[in-house]
């Protein structure tokens, strides 16, 4: 093939990689269905546990399923003591370097290692389900001088987390935002960190590995830290009356404005409906709506942008619910991960079941053949 | 779009995600080239801290500047304590598992870790490149209840590594041997781990964050693992008369020969030249030429598939050099890191270069829209 025929599909933009039947984005008419049920419906009606099982085993669980698997999850809530050490030993680190290390680590001494069949690899993503939000929190208390605050077997999963978070019992209001965020986080089809899930596991590297690799790939600012960032703009701001004149000041720098856009929404992030009602309802609850109101005004401010199909994302109100929850911004990308670790073992376990190596190419574009020269002539 | 017009290109096969400028293969003919210089010349001229120059810089290094660039790698051979302590932590884990903790744990620590510039990125880089074969070394020696031996400044990185794994002067023999070993494994452009870290790169993730994604990837046996698998195939034939009738029966039971064929390759590996050379003198050499011969007899039963394009790959002579040079099986994955890591930060480097978030689509087949149907009424 000459050079000439050579198409660059730079950022795979448009390319379909392969089939799936866990999730469908239609962004153009900004519909969002996990294994076919509607993120409204699901968002109204589900739990966190709920999802999870659907996400998994493909279908919504009976009573007797759903207490199960709850079972489970609470069963495999603490962490093997090798694995508190290495939070203790990384503090100082960004929570979502330590997230990385202690499932990296996690990975090494699972019981199901070796054992790749589909039920060891269920269990493992239980496991690591259970496993997140003890990760998050007993760092978050560790590196705060605080005592490990131990999971508690009769809260739901998002109490549970706000529990070892704090060391307080959760407000069924911060409960509910919890739950809810959880719920929103949980899947997004091929992502970047899905698919970074995804490429390593269609190596058939085991499911820890994989989901490693996702975290990863969480970390960057174009993917899961654009909450965080929504929020530096927030406080840059200051005062909702200040809001049109900064986003009219940025854009005419032609800057980004974080929390709009998005590679496959074209209108509004259905997500965003939800976390706008919460931002609110906690705005009010913990008598600080000016946060919410800085970001109605930027929403506003940017209306102009839709035009170009510019609507707010998913990231635009999660900082806002984190903050009200008093969590600090270095955990979004974590908490993040807590709701979508469930939706990387569902595609890992898809790429399993029929499994291509994900390997495209690179189209190269430097010298042909350069000739060696021997180091004492090189200058 | 309607269902009919979607293409699913399944595993990317032929699918081009960017340009590079640091590796060429020409599959048809064997050519593989980094940074426009052929893979013979390196082969037969070059140390692996000359092409760990030539990928990061893109031209071959002065004199002074190879001193300077070796200086760098071996100042930082040395591993931080609170890394050390997670080797002992994990001693018992697959060492690919344990490299992939180390290197996770390293970023968490690592001096210059919020700074993304090209200059803190290749001093990361060079850090990671020293630090890589402490890693697996230390890990080695502790598993096997011996002391660690720390690094030399007065030996060569192949030669450094081979010292810290066995404790012992190595001969020129082996030195020779993981040197080249190392230099053809730098870097083969977009396989599946360097995919993986393009794409952890591409949401502008760290570079420890990168690397730990393509450590993650390697962990499979579709990508790392097929060194072993080879020769657990010799182990299992045992004789050299043996290998023909075992590989016809493999054949006619439409199993594959592991260490043959490639995504890419159409013809004879050209790294395949230089490994079954140093097999073969290695085999003399320790008077243990049986491993080669079954090698070289699985090789001419498999002479019938090259009309289909299947010849042997990196991985088929790979075993047994490190077969030869007395290491454990489950070490030739992170041995194979070690020389890779390289290529990994040169593509880390050019993805952020020009970058562009790799997102590619998965095509949903799953059902519309499904009802939500209360927990009560399902059964």
């Amino acid at each position: 093939m000459s050079a000439e025929q050579v198409i660059v599909n730079k950022g795979l933009e448009g390319i379909y990689f392969d089939n799936t039947s866990i999730c469908h984005i239609d962004g153009q008419r900004g519909i969002l269905l996990y294994r076919g049920y509607n993120i409204h419906d699901l968002a109204s009606n589900a739990t966190y546990e709920e999802v999870c099982y659907l996400l998994l085993y493909d279908r919504l669980p009976t009573k007797d399923e759903l207490d199960q698997f709850d079972a489970a999850l609470k069963e495999n809530r603490n962490l093997p003591s090798a694995v508190m050490d290495v939070i203790y030993a990384f503090k100082d680190g960004h929570p979502t370097d330590v997230l990385r290390t202690a499932v990296s680590a996690l990975g090494t001494i699972d019981p199901d290692v070796k054992d790749m069949s589909l039920e060891a690899n269920l269990r493992k993503g239980i496991r690591l389900i259970a496993q997140f939000p003890t990760i998050v929190a007993a760092h978050e208390r560790i590196r705060k001088g605080l005592d490990f605050t131990p999971p508690r077997e009769d809260l739901s999963h998002a109490a549970n987390f706000l529990w070892m978070l704090k060391g307080e019992e959760p407000d069924p209001d911060a409960v509910r935002a919890m739950d809810l965020d959880f719920i929103l986080h949980a899947e997004h089809s091929s992502n970047a960190s899905t698919f970074t899930a995804r490429v390593a596991a269609s190596t058939l590297a085991d499911l820890h590995s994989s989901v490693v690799a996702a975290i990863s790939a969480l970390k960057g600012p174009l993917h899961g830290g654009a909450a965080e960032a929504v929020m530096e703009m927030v406080e840059a701001i200051g005062e909702p009356e200040r809001a049109e004149g900064w986003v009219q000041e940025q854009l005419a720098a032609k800057k980004r404005i974080m929390g709009f856009g998005h590679r496959v929404y074209k209108t509004e992030d259905p997500r965003a409906r939800h976390l706008r009602e919460l931002s609110k309802i906690l705005g009010e609850k913990y008598g600080e709506p000016k946060t919410f109101q800085i970001l109605q005004n930027i929403e506003k401010a940017m209306e102009p942008m839709r035009a170009k199909g510019i609507y707010v994302n998913v990231d635009f109100y999660a900082g806002s619910i984190y903050h009200y929850l008093g969590i600090p911004a270095d955990l979004y990308i974590p908490i993040f991960a807590i709701g979508r670790i469930v939706g990387w073992v569902a595609h890992i376990l898809e790429q399993y079941s029929d499994n291509r190596l994900i390997r495209p190419l690179l189209h190269y574009v430097g010298p042909m053949e350069r000739q060696w020269v021997f180091i004492e002539q090189r200058s």
